[in-house]
């Protein structure tokens, strides 16, 4: 490894030949002096979307009242659904924004044990979303079908398990559920390979992208994917839990059930017939009325992604975790923290994981006088979200610089007996 | 019937005399002189919601980001819920936002028929939802336990089949579900006696408030109600799509499984444990993060309602769709328009459907041409909803005389070949 100057001269540096470093001018920023660190669990403001708020709110809703209905709203979902398309390797109409991501692995998971009868095992990993994990636990208990959920627990943490994946894999497999890029550590799996070891079983996949969409090119055509869900607030920006994406390879469409089958994936949903008939295509996975005010601000940050392009947004991202882990091992690993992330970056995703003794404690002094907000996953996961689309090599660098301090001069001390919580 | 007067002024006379006449002023109106009648598809946007959305914006998402979550955000459901129990006749703890109402239903759908484990029989009705009723299908479907959904049909189409419903009513009935106010006739059930009924043979009951809340008094509580679901953009002014309610009486929140068992029902949720155990209380029905901008802009709309309170929007609410149905009887019934709806006001929620040969065209002719927004409901309705928020006197006197127009100049003839969409 290359060893990078400590100063803030070299990260400025570093900025002034980034060629995507105006691409911040297209976010809100209150406050400048704060080092965002967080944009995989809640992306920054698009300025755009401060303009299609208010239209939101005084045209569409204010003024054309129902019309909005026929002027756009209906389409969203799907218009939507195309854009995040472009960004995962997925035809148009293989994509679709629907409810939550949690309700959409359900349905998704639901749809393909029953598509898989006979086979008992659904396999996954302790890397995984616990929430994903839930909803797993959630339909195994309401099938009652006797399934079994086969987890592969990782060695270190760190790294994805993927041999014991593999050993686990046979004929009596119904589904491999994982996360592209694990939540903690910004494990990143190799899509392609393990779809394919799955298929080779016969073996269903459903991918989690919520922490890879915006953040990793991802090829889901060309891995040969079946389903995958994704979120819309981390890395695309869409705001506070604007609603997710659901991916169902085209050929599988029609052949799967939507268990929650709900009025917007009817055919002809204004005749009002009394039985459900879906319709053709992706919209029989839609269910209820889509909030639109959440749905609708998700564009904005799409196109942003888009713009940027995913290619030159993942080098940046390698460029800056790479600083990033560049600056732990010079900097911070003397001062007793570790990093919980692959060192690969073709491993990695795009945030850091920094563990320390006291990284509860770290992480609210951090947030609380050092004017960093990174994130903290139990037990001592410091976690920072690197989105080049807004992150700067200087608030790398400053970050440091801020997480060094908190150690030295034991900011940590008062904040021991906290408990975690959102942030 | 009083015969009342065929004239404007008389309208204006009414106007003058009712007390939440000033209500109006707490909407935006940008169209003074459009007749909104579709307040029971999507309620108008409240002034305070157009501030709300600006702070949710730029001070919330842009500026808290994260920490939005500390700050509100994740009180969001249980906050809401609790002043919207206030207008159902629930506790606080009892009533939670959540999801949309499809998705509510089936949660609740599928906890009952597993809480009824033996019992094979659902009950609803051919005027409920056809939305309720997919869902319904889609349960029986999933669990393949052979429960047997048993319709009762209305005689006219019009008043709800209480007789029918009645006799179906037997010891292996696991659930009894029924929109509270239809929405095509806006049929009112009497939901303490239906309640009682399905209580006597130990059925569940789950009512759909979707088209009573916000219009007609409810008291689950003094109904003995087990279940609910509504929603939250009709009569409670949420804005479209807003996210909805579901209701579960106390004792019976910890005996029901959310089948759809997402981390925000987690206890201890940023423990990250593997392993799902509900949270106490009500918050064991939520599921996945929820669309924060759409979800708090619900409360402008609910503080409205209680501000006005729902007795007395009851009595203009009755005063209002009297009069209309008096206009009708006089005006519009010799055009060949007949009442879809009941024409007992204890039996009727808050909007009124109007039957015409030519509806379909009659609709598009008020729309495009006569500055009337009502909307249609196949295969003949044209449903104007009274909302006593903002609804005048007058604006039902000038859709009167529009209706008649569109038939007396034979307006519609120009769009009989259309097809209906979602207005």
């Amino acid at each position: 490894m290359m060893t990078v100057p400590l100063d803030r001269s070299y990260a400025d540096q570093l900025d002034a030949a980034d060629d995507l470093a105006g691409m911040q001018q297209a976010f809100v920023n209150l406050e400048p002096d704060m080092i965002y660190l967080d944009g995989n669990s809640l992306g920054r403001l698009p300025r755009a979307a401060v303009d299609l708020a208010d239209d939101l709110v005084r045209r569409q809703w204010g003024e054309r009242l129902i019309r909005g209905w026929n002027e756009g709203w209906f389409d969203l979902p799907e218009r939507i659904g195309a854009k995040i398309a472009r960004l995962i390797g997925a035809a148009p109409d293989e994509v679709i924004v629907a409810d939550s991501t949690s309700v959409n692995l359900f349905k998704l998971v639901v749809a393909a044990l029953r598509a898989q009868r006979g086979r008992m095992r659904i396999i996954s990993d302790d890397l995984n979303f616990p929430s994903d994990l839930y909803i797993l636990q959630g339909v195994v208990d309401l099938l009652g079908s006797g399934h079994e959920i086969a987890l592969a627990y990782s060695a270190d943490g760190i790294h994805g398990p993927v041999e014991t994946i593999l050993s686990l894999l046979d004929h009596n497999t119904a589904l491999l559920t994982l996360s592209h890029v694990t939540f903690k550590s910004g494990f990143l799996y190799d899509m392609k390979a393990l779809t394919a070891a799955a298929h080779a079983v016969g073996a269903l996949t459903i991918w989690d992208l919520s922490h890879s969409v915006g953040a990793v090119p991802i090829d889901l055509n060309g891995s040969g994917v079946d389903l995958a869900v994704g979120c819309c607030y981390k890395y695309l920006n869409g705001g506070p839990g604007a609603p997710a994406f659901l991916y169902i390879r085209r050929d599988l469409q029609e052949r799967l059930i939507n268990p929650i089958s709900g009025w917007m994936g009817q055919r002809d949903l204004f005749n009002f017939d009394l039985d459900y008939a879906p319709t053709a295509g992706l919209r029989r996975f839609l269910t209820g009325t889509p909030p639109i005010m959440s749905l609708a601000l998700i564009e904005p940050g799409v196109d942003l992604i888009l713009a940027a392009g995913i290619e030159r947004l993942r080098a940046k991202s390698i460029a800056q975790t790479e600083y990033l882990i560049e600056l732990w091992q010079q900097r911070l690993a003397p001062l007793g923290y570790t990093l919980n992330s692959p060192r690969d970056p073709a491993r990695r995703g795009s945030h850091v994981s920094l563990g320390h003794p006291a990284g509860l404690g770290i992480d609210l002094a951090l947030i609380n006088e050092l004017n960093v907000l990174p994130d903290f996953r139990a037990p001592d996961n410091i976690r920072l979200g690197i989105t080049p689309l807004y992150t700067s090599f200087r608030d790398i660098y400053i970050a440091v610089e801020r997480l060094a301090q908190a150690v030295i001069e034991q900011r940590y001390l008062k904040y021991q007996s906290n408990r975690p919580t959102v942030t």
